[in-house]
């Protein structure tokens, strides 16, 4: 069987730890390079016992050249702005020896398309307008086509990809209004990665719930231009984000305002319709509800609709493991539309 | 030290539980007569091994004369609908008596105010009208001077305790719309109780969350009676009930649609104003929120608001031990007005 | 691909679940038929969501002919004494019939050779000496060429194969007193099933431990019985189990008497031959302790061993997932032997 | 009512958190100074909210001078060795001023008779053979005289005090071999304390166990000091602790030799008379195992024993919760004798 090589750009993130857990399985693919600088040299089936029979290198220092001549494809698994000007340069070097190379950037850098939301909301000045516009979002429930042809994948981020996936149908068919939408979300303590912090400590997450960042979010932006260019129409969100006493998985409980009433059935039928051909959407009958356990492990974003006709109300309930479709799982989705498999490889 | 004679009928309940638990470090209570059907017989100190040289009596059946001679106050510790019938004949019998005789009861079974809504949302009808209207609702906030009078307080729900006291002042205040109002709120395993289901399993509520009964929580009129009291306006609730893996402990976030921007500030300032007497409630300043971990085993309401002036939006979120302030504790709370004592008693 | 036809008899319990979850990413596998007394006639994927698109039939009433007819393997996932009659029938019958049908019983019903254990350990009187014979007990590490001949797997429990997989070494070289084992073991509450007890309840599980059966645990003479045979020598085992707060998983700490000092790097050596061409033991060097995170999920047994001078005592760690290779994952193990596959399809 | 007035040093550990919990409902303390390097000049009621109106204000940096003019009592709440040197100064100064000043140190600092053991156990020298002489080991159950005489406390560690009291009847009485004693323990999160660190991050924590220290850990002499005494022989252990996912509590399974059998009821019958008239021990009945949700925020130790005839070994379980009976309520136990005031006072 045909295999292509493979890089992993801060490989000893949580992110990445999922993401090799599941390429190891993938019969396309050869681990080629690991890089981390904080374990440079230290045998990778070492740190990760999984790997051993899989890969016998050792995690080495990020060089470009190597990656370029070693690899067809490399996931970015670093924070957001840390690797930002290297992904420039590795990007345009590709070009310039004109490589067939796929960069899978699971950092938020390249999802904005307006630089000045990466001020806004990031904190930091994007050096490089010119690459946001020719990277791709990828999500490939609506993006799919796009992917096929890019270079760049900017992999959405967990949150966005709950939102965006129990929202989108609604919007697509301008049936709920795109400036009342309130998201309440519960993340489990992976998304807050292995950097101690309140987030992640045992202490401050079992039998708690954790608010954060209510209305200032990092991921409002994205999911607002998501949302935003699926319904050609300004999005707003409240978002009010969580952690709670988990470790995977992510839930989002949506409050939307439709035009006219839309009780369960319709919903559901339009969120059927929606995602009739989608590998990894469930969309569950009326009366059903999404639950974290379901999801965790795979691939699946469920999605479940019901309708409060005293108030008006939509409530949309989204699921995913925020590590996998939220993260490794979906840069395996990618990679999978990149090279023209079928895209459950090494997902099932 | 004076002490009042007190019994708890379904004393092995979990409410009653934490019920006990806090009893035995009331110094103005001896406890006298505990009635278990399941347990009828079996010692106390036995099951409950925290009422060793506390209470050496055994779990007795339930018997009305009983009660009415050895005890000065029952609390009612079963599932609404169990008790309803003997309440009635109880309280009534104590007037008859003429004695000064207190029922706390902490089912539902006398909250609302209008018969039809037992039937509505509870599913049975309620026989007693008049004394639906006699009965206290017992949330101290709200209602202090009519507990003090009163001989039968009906003890608020969890849920409904945590939403009034974070949406009450900005009713009273006419800030906020009354008829958008969304509640998505988290309770932890107890509040399903010791009966078996999928909500107090652990294989179901570990590693997930649960959403259930959404739209149709019988907690919904009860919260939607007292805020409509309080703002004098019907108020309509959004409410999105869920089970999240831990414990003891509920939060509530709430969403509310202020008439004029109501920045956190300014918020934060009315919620103080209005809970400055208050032992029980803490405001928390601009930019900090609420935490379980804060409340649990503790009578405290712990309220934080914040505004999203990207879609004029007041969020409040509210926590508390929801088998303390949201039963046991609170019931307490009640006793002591009830009594004349100090409200803090055996409570801190 | 040529694929064998498989039911499964008690399919809505946790153990079928888990079963069900592996054997559909399995290449050689149709399932045909489920089987459940409580949920008889309804479909199977409504049920269980990721049975969709894998299985459209419904849950029947158990019908042996139906069984001998349409299915070549039938996994058993029934508590003890369940099945045990209808097992005997359906064996016989199968033999009656020169058929080529296997039985995976994955409950303790054939796992003990000395029919006496079953009345002091089980509380029932075994009905079929002959059977306890031929039946082979289902732990390929010691069993695989009989596994290979049997038609009656008794498939391990999930205490014996942690207990065992540690143990079993040390004895088969006479390096450990056979008499003196103490075993103190930690399960996750999947391990107490779904029918409601102390053990699975969140309220008794969470931020807790639970200790139970000690001394008399029912898998006490299973282990005893396995490593007798393998030690040639009579073994003695104190055991300890305990429920933990986690949901899937299983410790064991095992301490042992070496005859002569027996350093961790030597203990660790002799692991490490013994299981050298195990695809599902790993064992772990000197100084590395095995932890349950490393397991869940797939059909690893991960071993530690180290040595205390001061004490002389070996220790033994040794960690599985409960319903992986301690039930569902060991079945598919010895399903793959039976039907001459690679030992790893569908577990990895 | 008189009141003390107490000082914490190192006021913003885990273990200051919790004895401050404690020190804010008793009746006989008036908090005066709390130190904290890490956050000097923040306001204690800020940080801590639990302090508002009980303390005014803010975490000073440590001054000898003051805490001796300013408080009757201090309590050491820093890591061992980090304040060593500081309170040997501060004994010494006390003494020389002929105050009648106290020092309950929850460092291990001063618990080891033998200064080899810090260097061995601890890897620091330590500097003063002459206070560890001088100072007690703060177990009440052990050392009530000797702690009503002393100056300088030295407040026992979680695991010593579990294990110590679940074995000190056993010694003093000369029934088990002093020689053979295996302690398998498991620790909540806050045991690891609030530095970032494996052993309290949620991801390596949670649906875990996770070994550590084996035979290697620094409570070891702690215990086998104790316990030679008690029993008037030298007492080796092995000894095995875990982290388990929890926040709060500790659960040691002690393996023991009886010199003869000694069976359920005899062994509890010992135990039961020798905790007689304590107030936090609690001796359950044959046939009842301790848990530690029974033992959560309370000063109890919870211990049953049971006898397994089939190996002749003694099966002590002992549950306490480790930052109150482990740390913070022993502190306040022995800061009661240390003023004559009733033992259990603010720890009901």
């Amino acid at each position: 069987m045909e295999k292509i090589r493979v890089g992993v750009i801060g490989a000893t993130s949580l992110t990445a730890q999922v993401l090799l857990q599941l390429l190891i399985r993938h019969h396309h693919v050869e681990i080629r390079i690991l890089t981390s600088e904080s374990r440079t040299g230290e045998k990778a089936a070492h740190y990760y016992k999984f790997l051993e029979g899989k890969f016998s290198g050792v995690f080495k220092e990020y060089a470009e050249k190597e990656i370029l001549e070693e690899t067809d494809v490399v996931f970015l698994a670093k924070q957001h702005g840390e690797f930002l000007v290297r992904t420039i340069t590795l990007f345009n070097q590709a070009k310039k020896k004109n490589k067939n190379f796929k960069i899978i950037d699971l950092s938020a850098d390249f999802r904005l398309k307006n630089p000045k939301d990466y001020e806004k909301w990031y904190g930091f000045k994007h050096p490089e307008k010119a690459l946001l516009k020719k990277s791709v979002y990828g999500l490939p429930e609506l993006y799919r086509k796009k992917i096929k042809q890019a270079s760049l994948i900017a992999n959405p981020g967990c949150y966005p990809t709950t939102v965006i996936l129990g929202v989108a149908p609604f919007l697509f068919h301008h049936t709920v209004d795109p400036r009342t939408i309130i998201v309440d979300a519960y993340s489990g303590t992976s998304g807050a990665g292995v950097r101690p912090n309140e987030r992640n400590m045992a202490i401050s997450t079992m039998e708690n719930i954790l608010p954060y960042k209510i209305g200032s979010h990092q991921h409002t932006p994205e999911m607002e231009q998501e949302l935003s260019a699926v319904g050609e129409k300004p999005v707003t969100i409240t978002f009010v984000p969580h952690v709670a006493p988990f470790r995977f998985g992510m839930l989002a409980n949506i409050y939307l305002k439709p035009f006219k009433p839309l009780m369960a059935e319709k919903g559901v039928e339009l969120l059927k319709n929606f995602y009739r051909n989608e590998p990894f959407v469930r969309v569950l009958d009326p009366g059903e509800y999404p639950e974290i356990r379901n999801v965790v492990g795979i691939n699946w974003c469920e999605i479940g609709y019901t309708y409060d006709p005293r108030t008006n109300t939509g409530i949309v309930l989204s699921v995913i493991d925020n590590m996998v479709k939220g993260a490794s799982g979906q840069a395996i989705q990618n990679m999978n539309i990149l090279f023209g498999w079928e895209e459950t490889n090494g997902l099932f």
